[in-house]
């Protein structure tokens, strides 16, 4: 049977599947991410699919990696979490394993998965915004992905507060110093005094006035960014996953209501959460195996 | 020799062209908009381009109107100025022309002759911005025009002064609250109780200090927008047209060193003037006439 191979490199671990036609994972290996220099060791990459793809016909493989990435190339331009700058990984993955291969930024790649086999299937014009440590988002317009040479979707740094809190990127009152979930643990430990992360603070909602304004904070923030991104782009679904997403329809009810009330003229998008949850970057990995083994 | 007919459709005036392969109008026409029940009226139109086709061999034709319209069907869903909802203006023309024909959004036609032949010839993510009456934008990403049925591009109506002015649209704080010509004229003549259109204020910079601070105060909201623009779309060049961008150096440069100041991580695109200038409707309807007789 012939299996692809789907692999997540993060800062602190690389995930690799054997995965079959139905996206089910038939063998797993996570391993610590190796650095060389500080700079993740893409040797060590391939080794992980190599070893997954002994004894297997493994027609393809899909690669998510963070950073600016151009996914029509392959082409890292810069991943400050892994280490990497001007780092043709394609190509060198390609040569290390001989397997056609496709690398694609990981939020795209977790796009990928809800606007194919997830919450927004088959719907042309759709966003998928994973909330986590950080925001960004994967937007399909015309039935296709937006990437802009890598450089699209930084919609965490949308600047929502002018009057708010420095960013690490610089700018003041971005999207991510309100509603990333560190930033709405954070804001929840100032007010209060008392530690929490941001899943203590959405289950404190219901009693904790304070978790309420934070979280209220969150969704406002939210709201404003979704807004520029109905009035730019005209989606027709906009799909919220990521951690903060756990929290379900504590989160997507009030950004749903939040839009509602900000859009005038604009289309309106359905806001749902994401269907795959944490297996959206294995999913968008393998279906990129299985473009790269079409392409050959 | 073989010719195309280019017509843009306005609310007070259709304009209709025979445009050679070098895009050079060889006979032109205009004609106040003729309206039934206050309604545009689809049959004159035709007879425009019936009239201009007359003893001329015309491979195709290229039609830009403005309000919501899909460029993929042809489909106008509503364009309030001419009275139009729900119209299948590509079908109804070709009925009534028996030519092929194209319908786009009369922004994005600019946006088509500015990235083909104008001022980002050649550059696949790249912004044409139109700043008149109102502003709307086309996006080109990744080389292709960005549409979503039409939804996309209302740049005009994101919120950059949440605590300015109600916009037409329901919203506060629109780009167009502060940008748009009218807008300019407007707040000069509230601030001095002087008459000014926004041209009369672009000639005032020099000298009066009430001139200059509409003026930044416009470059500003441009500035945010664009910003927004940058961090989601990733252009590399931003062209600025339309009536205001007739300011030449005195709108590019400003703007040009606002959108640098705000920038952080972002890919930083240049700021340029459109080359086209008043004949870029003309040039983008014929190119899509062009289009048009490729595909029969």
């Amino acid at each position: 049977m012939v299996h692809v191979v789907a692999v997540d490199v993060g800062g602190t671990s690389v995930k690799a599947a054997l995965v079959d036609r139905d996206l089910n994972p038939v063998e797993t290996l996570r391993e610590p991410t190796r650095r060389v220099d500080g700079s993740v060791d893409v040797a060590h990459i391939a080794d992980l699919i190599t070893r997954l793809a002994d004894g297997h016909e493994v027609a393809g493989v899909g690669v998510a990696v963070p950073g600016i990435v151009d996914d029509a190339t392959g082409h890292v331009h810069t991943a400050v979490n892994l280490g990497w700058h001007d780092l043709p990984l394609r190509s060198r993955l390609r040569t290390l394993t001989g397997l056609p291969l496709l690398v694609r930024h990981d939020v795209r790649t977790g796009g990928l998965a809800e606007f194919t086999v997830g919450a927004a299937t088959g719907v042309p014009n759709a966003v998928f915004l994973p909330i986590g440590t950080g925001i960004a988002a994967a937007f399909q317009v015309d039935g296709r992905p937006v990437v802009a040479g890598g450089f699209a979707g930084e919609i965490g740094h949308v600047v929502v507060d002018p009057g708010g809190a420095t960013c690490n990127c610089g700018q003041v009152g971005c999207l991510e110093t309100l509603a990333a979930a560190p930033a709405v643990g954070r804001r929840y430990t100032e007010r209060t005094g008392r530690e929490a992360t941001a899943a203590d603070v959405a289950t404190r909602l219901a009693e904790d006035p304070d978790a309420r304004a934070v979280w209220a904070d969150a969704v406002a923030a939210l709201g404003t960014a979704l807004t520029l991104a109905a009035t730019l782009f005209g989606p027709e679904v906009i799909v919220l996953g990521g951690g903060l997403a756990e929290a379900g329809d504590a989160l997507v009810d009030p950004v749903r209501e939040d839009l509602h009330a900000r859009l005038t003229f604009q289309r309106e998008p359905r806001v749902v959460r994401a269907a795959l949850g944490q297996d959206a970057g294995r999913a968008g990995a393998a279906l990129l195996g299985w473009q790269a083994a079409e392409q050959g």
